[in-house]
């Protein structure tokens, strides 16, 4: 089985796409797949989580730590690295069952040496503040090497410099970059002890950085082996002296030795795919590209605190601001909440921690309750600008609507919350902020909603929905159908808590002034308009006015671009004026509500809407996957899996939007190609009371085996072209209720269960 | 006193310009002021009133008949024109007072002749159908002249051509062409008659023109004249047979005779200056702009029907599609109530008339009631389309929201049917469509309005106001005011037909089953929201949100314009983001709304929205100069009513938006220069009850002079800085009130008042 990515040549126009290819981290940090000899021109970057920074009128952005893996080697003078010559021979890989970046690379020198550079790099899952490196080298003539590594502070940054007060130097044996953020004055410490068994050393310290020089005169063949441990803390962490901290966790590392290390981490990383892994039968391309789409999912899960999200650029680097999006709740969820419960709790307690941020939001636009930020970073106050695209035509920054309007984003934090407590039965989620986020949601919809007296019914005026080509729409069904799902869950907690918890009940409902909005969410809940389909065509408009669009082609559409970084949407976009959307709008909808809509709606709107499909978010392909399997084609869906799980391995996807660079990761699409699979060909739907299971295999899949976590318990699935098999983990608590093609299966601790479908 | 406006010298440059400022017309035709010998690439152009075509996909636009003027003339087979040589000498006039175009030009030849033409030409007011031409020419050598002249129906169009099945001929001794129109197949007739005395004639016609060679062998010094008598019917006109009312027409003209036919119009003019002049004492300058700005609404005043209005460019071109937009109610309507009430109410019954198109469109956005046209033709659909205007940077059409979003249009209409009552107690007009208007345009908004549950009021959202660089925003004061008064108004409307004319009230309640409607309405008026002033600063912001927009400098702006036609407004328009607007907006509103909101209100307003205005519309300054006077600084208005009252003068205003060229007269910006004098400065305020006077003449003018009808009365005002005369007509019928400075003052038949003030 394939557990390996690799690249086998170097090529010097990657070198940006390699970064975000052989991204390797830990949830606490994230390291862009970057050579030991790059420097920040080849956009190496060490992003710290949640830790964010905002220099003059720039956008706030996630930190670079200053980078300590900073590693040259010189022979005889001469840099040896990829960056100064065209190497011998080259292979880059990353180990996705450990999370382990390798590399290996012969140079030959212009005396006619012969160099052999290997190192590898991992980011401890045991102690996310660690990084470990072990390098080596090896020459075929004797000569004389000098390495040069240490801590390098001239990071890269799209808004910086992040940092001020630059300090550094030894502490005994270690050593060390301390800084101070600009905006906050956090406090960041990288410390680094080396275990360097050759050479003499040197220190050698700048503005910025510190470096070890080692002088070594190489022996011809003989292999010469370092290791390094760099440990990161910044005083946003909860530890009282973060230098401290990092210091002590280097000379931990040291002591405890780069093996040990290794085994601590791979261990970790083992039992996650435990939990994880997809195994697929007939398929090894899609198997490898569902397995990287998991890996990456899982080297950006923060472990380690609730108060942190995942960015819709993961740990990749700056790009989106390293900002949260609504990408969070509807694409990455769902394969936490099934496979990693206890990180899907820290996602779902972020929005808690933030709500003050979207009451913040709501109070600016004259609304009560809570308007969740678009681009939500560490408080929740909204990082989106008004101006966020730059025309490319005028070089003027553009006007759109995804912070004042994209209303959708708090109720997919509702939604968030919901299904995981649903699927968790975790109801301390609710008691703990959850069910006050949900109230405050449903209550801002109440006051963004306006009535129509003449046609009777609340409507949802001027948002926009997830095709954002199309700004400032009245009655957008997905946004529509979503404000309507908020109230109901509304009232659905509001029941929850009055059963179950009455004291709580009453401090919630004392304390947000609630008791006067309860009424008014019962008669909005029964009298908002929701877009229904057309009585022969099935089709449901997108929002009021679609139909009255230019119907063109996507072949005619790209035959209007003039530039190939224009905007499609905003006021003039190509887009703008026809039914060309960005993405699935109508279609999410119904992925998300698939058991409210019959089958020819869900065909009629899949045939209808998918020629019209840009598919300019890369959020996109996976739910026109779900939909075509909900509606028995999965072959039609099949294309858009594997466009959606081969994101970041081809990485085809947009680069530029006007002159802004989006580049980075996917880890959206990462969690659209798990959802593909498990919800949409394996068939899983799972609520509080059942888990459905409706395989509609793609032709080649011959089966797909994975794990699910459901309410405290844990299965593992084999779904072939004509059976089942279920196999309850032994720590079950009680009877689990499936549903096998509307068949009822009961399913108890350690049982197993083979059913012909 | 000076009637008149001359050019002294030919500039080729000018041609467009001066087809502009001296055009001539009767309220049937228009005639743009271009010399006899000019051609379709010159802008000739015979525009007829109220008759549209549309050709393919092409804007409908109004219909420019065959030049029956079209004269060329040759010496010794040179051509002797201006378009061929620079003139040795040239004069163009316009006589205001008689509406008569003059040209006397002295070319000399290749071979040292000279030779002088001259030649006038008018639009007969006392027979609207009728042209009349005097020509003559005179050679200081002897020389062969020939003459052609005759129709040409080749003629400009910016969407044509308009005509199929063009036939030309002879009928005894009148020319002819005879066409339909492409999209309705309306005739069109113009013909010819000429006076003659001299030469040999031939009769030459090719595909679309006829026309009369004339060869003679002038005598050296001897003056040649000739006259022409083009007559021209269509279909549209209330005729059996418009080739032969043509026919009969050009035969009688020629029995009369152009001294006759002069005469009879000239008398007919000077009792319109009788009523419609403006004498001002002491500012020679402004005198005579105002004169000619009234001269300029007198010539497109359509007489001749109440089925037609007047468009935003009058007659001079096709530009703006010939449409009617809100000008008309808003600028113009004013000066026609208050000086010649019968062709006001001609203006009136054209939004009666097309209340169908209103009501479809209307039911086209799904709402009920009457949503006027923001450009309306003959029907009263809309001719706007919803891409108005070119991106300059990309060519390609950009999204507008005048169309779907200007609704205060329906407000509007019921503004000028209103005004025209109160004025002039005429309460035919409810009677006669007006009421069912009203009703209508109230049933619109309330079908449009949105209601704020949880601010428990009324919205008018999604909204374009005057000020169109800030499409679709919520609450714009101007809209919000209008609805509220469209609302007031169906009700007092209906409250004077249920005490005066029951049967009809019953009738139209019945008709429009409005029953269920009026509890609606009131309820509305009650609860609308309307912006009110800043507690503090006393600035009423023009829509939600302005206040947070970017407050950049009107010079700040202009420094970041990139291409001198780009649009400023629309998605990414340079003032979109800003609070730089393009015309009174808020302003328009206290003018309108003046008695409602007190002196320091409309000084803050005006202090703070002045600046922020660029004036992108030429109906902006006179509103900034009827409030400046209101508020009791007439010299701060001064420049916006110069401004105002010499756009056509000077042709400086705006020619292109995007690449759509908009020049043309401005018929709005005449009406302003009126209201700007007798509304502002003098101060003169009517309503139903009294006629107010409260003057603040500017410092320069010692006195104004005017005539005001008022409810079937009549009265010569004149105005100096301490005394007002007022001389009722010997024809009253009542006692009038005036209200002089707060004084009431009686006034009935024949007597003349004379207050100090």
């Amino acid at each position: 089985m394939n557990w390996s990515i690799n690249e086998h040549q170097y090529n010097k126009n990657r070198t940006e796409l390699n970064g975000n290819k052989f991204l390797i981290g830990n949830g606490y940090m994230g390291y862009r797949g970057t050579l030991d000899e790059h420097g920040k021109e080849h956009l190496v970057s060490c992003v710290m989580s949640g830790l964010y920074d905002k220099v003059g009128n720039s956008w706030r952005e996630p930190i670079n730590a200053p980078n300590g893996l900073y590693t040259k080697l010189y022979c005889d003078g001469e840099w040896i690295s990829v960056v100064s010559a065209e190497p011998h021979k080259h292979q880059q890989s990353l180990d996705l069952k450990h999370a382990l970046h390798q590399r290996e690379t012969i140079f030959k020198t212009n005396h006619g040496n012969q160099i052999q550079i290997q190192s590898e790099r991992f980011f401890s899952l045991d102690h996310v503040h660690l990084i470990c490196m072990k390098y080596s080298f090896k020459a075929n003539q004797d000569c004389q090497i000098v390495i040069e590594t240490g801590i390098d502070g001239d990071v890269w940054d799209i808004n910086g410099p992040h940092f001020k007060q630059i300090t550094n130097g030894t502490n005994g044996d270690l050593l060390y970059v301390q800084a101070l953020t600009q905006e906050l004055g956090y406090q960041l410490t990288v410390s680094e002890a080396a275990e360097i068994p050759f050479g003499k050393q040197q220190i050698v310290s700048s503005e910025h950085s510190i470096i070890r020089r080692i002088t070594v005169d190489a022996k011809s063949g003989k292999p010469y082996v370092f290791h390094k441990y760099v440990s990161v803390f910044s005083s946003n962490d909860p530890v009282k002296d973060c230098g401290q901290e990092a210091f002590v966790s280097s000379l931990e590392a040291l002591k405890k030795g780069y093996p040990a290390l290794f085994q601590a981490h791979q261990q970790l990383w083992e039992q996650r795919w435990q939990q994880s892994d997809i195994e697929i039968i007939g398929d090894p391309e899609a198997q490898l590209a569902l397995r990287y789409s998991i890996y990456h999912l899982l080297v950006i899960a923060p472990t380690h605190s609730d108060q942190v999200s995942i960015p819709a650029r993961g740990l990749s680097g700056q790009v989106y601001k390293g900002a949260v999006f609504w990408d969070t709740e509807m694409f990455m969820l769902p394969f936490f909440m099934y496979t990693n419960p206890e990180i899907a709790r820290n996602l779902v307690k972020y929005r808690c921690h933030t709500l003050g941020g979207a009451r913040l939001k709501a109070q600016e636009y004259g609304y009560r309750g809570a308007f969740y930020a678009w681009e939500s970073q560490d408080t929740g106050e909204d990082a989106c600008t008004l101006f966020n695209i730059t025309d490319v035509f005028t070089g003027r920054p553009m006007r759109t609507y995804f912070r004042d309007k994209q209303v959708h984003i708090s109720a997919d934090v509702t939604y968030g919350i919901w299904q995981y407590y649903l699927l968790t039965g975790d109801e301390s989620i609710l008691l703990e902020g959850g069910a006050e986020v949900i109230l405050e949601c449903a209550r801002f919809f109440y006051s963004y909603a306006y009535f129509n007296k003449d046609k009777a019914r609340y409507e949802i005026l001027d948002v926009t929905g997830p095709d954002e080509y199309h700004e400032r729409v009245n009655n957008n069904i997905f946004t529509s159908r979503m404000v309507k799902y908020t109230l109901e869950v509304a009232l659905d907690v509001l029941k929850i808590l009055k059963q179950k918890y009455k004291k709580e009940y009453n401090r919630l409902v004392d304390k947000l002034h609630y008791q006067p909005d309860l009424a008014k969410i019962v008669e909005m809940n029964e009298q908002l308009y929701i877009p229904q389909p057309h009585p022969t065509s099935l089709v449901i408009e997108q929002f009021d006015g679609y139909d009255k669009l230019e119907d063109v082609s996507l072949k005619d559409i790209k035959s209007r671009v003039i530039h190939p970084n224009e905007y499609w949407g905003g006021g003039n976009g190509i887009a703008t004026g026809t039914k060309i959307i960005k993405q699935a709008d109508t279609i999410a909808m119904l992925n998300m509500f698939k058991d409210q809509y019959s089958h020819e709606v869900k065909k009629a709107n899949w045939e209808y809407y998918e020629p019209r499909t840009e598919h300019g978010s890369s959020l996109s392909p996976c739910l026109y996957s779900l939909v075509a399997a909900d509606i028995g084609n999965a072959d039609w869906g099949y294309k858009y899996f594997m466009k959606t799980a081969t994101i970041d391995l081809t990485g085809e996807s947009k680069q530029y939007v006007g002159d802004l660079y989006i580049g980075g990761t996917h880890p959206a699409a990462n969690g659209g190609a798990w959802m593909s699979a498990i919800l949409g060909f394996a068939g899983v739907n799972a609520n509080e009371k059942a888990i459905t299971i409706k395989p509609k295999l793609p032709t080649r899949w011959k089966a797909i085996g994975f794990n699910l976590c459901w309410r405290d318990q844990k299965f593992h699935i084999k779904i072939s072209k004509s059976v089942i098999e279920i196999r309850a983990s032994k720590d079950n608590t009680f009877t689990s209720l499936f549903i096998i093609n509307g068949k009822p299966i009961e399913c108890i601790a350690a049982q197993e269960k083979k059913l012909i479908y």
